[in-house]
């Protein structure tokens, strides 16, 4: 028998299934978690799904997505902090000790302005992760949202910002898709490893060619990522949790979702 | 009277205009340079084309492009050399003293090795480029071209071969476009320039949102690249050259190419 205990599906990767739909076929596969996307909690409401996740067996692993806090206004920015203590909020109710952050950015000022206003709004949240015990990871992303994603597009960006605020709460998570092509990825993954600050690893792959920015994802093994080379760097810098497979895929979404259930089993077994 | 003495229009630029209208064009308004690709040469042919950029008081900035060197098949970089050699004989019957390397990438292998076939195939066409007194201009372009068009995809990895290298005729092409979102970019162009290795400057833009991978990039001033401040880092690093407006756009292209280049003209004057 395959194991499938460390292999965590999250919600936006089978986006046309119900969460608790999603659950069950989750289960089904053996899966041991789900990554939660806040837009699969608004069919059943918070608790409701809280209750779906509770009872399901499965790990809840984190919680997508925070972030989005840079701004040229300091009012936007103070409601992106307030919006972000209601994701920890969630986080809460449903048991998901890890929230991602997708950290925005404005493309009305530099992507150093933007940088310091995520760091500044990182640390505002620390206080409030510390009491809710829920953990923040930094997602760098790919440079190609550099323009209103995220101004951290690389993994020594979210390194440095992790190592200048010292908290056990804000790590990092690594998706290969976003950085793959990055010649200092070895290095600064051990050394997000010393840190003990790697908090989730994401898998998919980079299709050739891409045919949108977007939701071009493709399955493991389909494109030009060096997954399992990633894995292996991950995992010798001491990761050892949840392996997440993220794929936002039209082309993936129209087909029947039990089917890519199966297929991402293969993929996992084969090319992770 | 402005001055676009340092205006050069890239043939691609003005796609729908055969090579003898966008000449015109180009004088028109008054620009200094053209850089021709080479798809530009085929309804004339070399020769006609090479009389008429002769005869048209432009200065020939570049060609492009050559490159695309890796591949997992010894034959295959062997034709590449061979055809890159047959680019380098078109610029001098143009008179271009540049050819812009667009240099590759081959998903089967490894980013790594295909740096190494790059560099490895540079190095067998100096020769050849000191003969013809033709220089190569290494593009480090984005990250999201990684996968097919090329595995330089920061300045840091064109100086690291430039200096390595350590000849007159290899340089770097910087297009703003491909390098905005480099945390390192200020000091990769200071290094480049202090090496005299600046050879070409590219302008563009951003759009916010970007919709495609290839054709949607913007007229300078319409997305969020900071143009100014990247010319300002090439200026003080020693660079005077032509400033080039390399523009691909499925949108740009469908309208009337002289009010494209009017376009140009404002966007050059008001955002470069």
């Amino acid at each position: 028998m395959d194991d499938f205990s460390r292999l965590c599906i999250h919600t936006i990767t089978t986006k046309p299934l119900r969460l608790d739909i999603a659950i069950g076929a989750y289960q089904q596969i053996g899966a041991g978690g789900i990554t939660v996307w806040r837009d699969a909690l608004i069919p059943l409401g918070l608790q409701e799904s809280a209750r779906l996740l509770t009872g399901s067996g499965l790990e809840v692993v984190s919680l997508c997505r925070g972030g989005f806090f840079p701004s040229t206004s300091a009012g936007e920015r103070q409601k992106a902090l307030d919006e972000n203590r209601r994701v920890i909020d969630e986080a809460v109710a449903l048991g998901a000790p890890l929230i991602v952050l997708v950290c925005g950015a404005a493309p009305g000022q530099s992507l150093q302005e933007s940088r310091g206003q995520i760091e500044d709004a990182i640390a505002a949240l620390i206080p409030y992760c510390e009491q809710a015990n829920v953990r923040l990871g930094i997602e760098p992303l790919h440079p190609m949202y550099a323009d209103t994603r995220s101004a951290i597009n690389t993994l020594a960006q979210a390194n440095d910002i992790i190592q200048r605020l010292g908290s056990p709460y804000v790590g990092a998570t690594i998706d290969v898709y976003h950085v793959w092509w990055d010649d200092r990825l070895e290095t600064e993954i051990a050394r997000c490893g010393k840190m003990n600050a790697i908090f989730s690893f994401h898998v998919c792959d980079w299709r050739c060619p891409t045919r949108d920015l977007l939701n071009d994802r493709g399955l493991m093994g389909c494109g030009c990522v060096p997954i399992r080379q990633i894995r292996q760097w991950v995992e010798q810098a001491g990761f050892h949790g949840m392996i997440e497979v993220e794929i936002f895929s039209d082309e993936l979404w129209k087909g029947d979702q039990m089917e890519l259930l199966q297929q991402i089993q293969r993929a996992y077994r084969e090319c992770v």
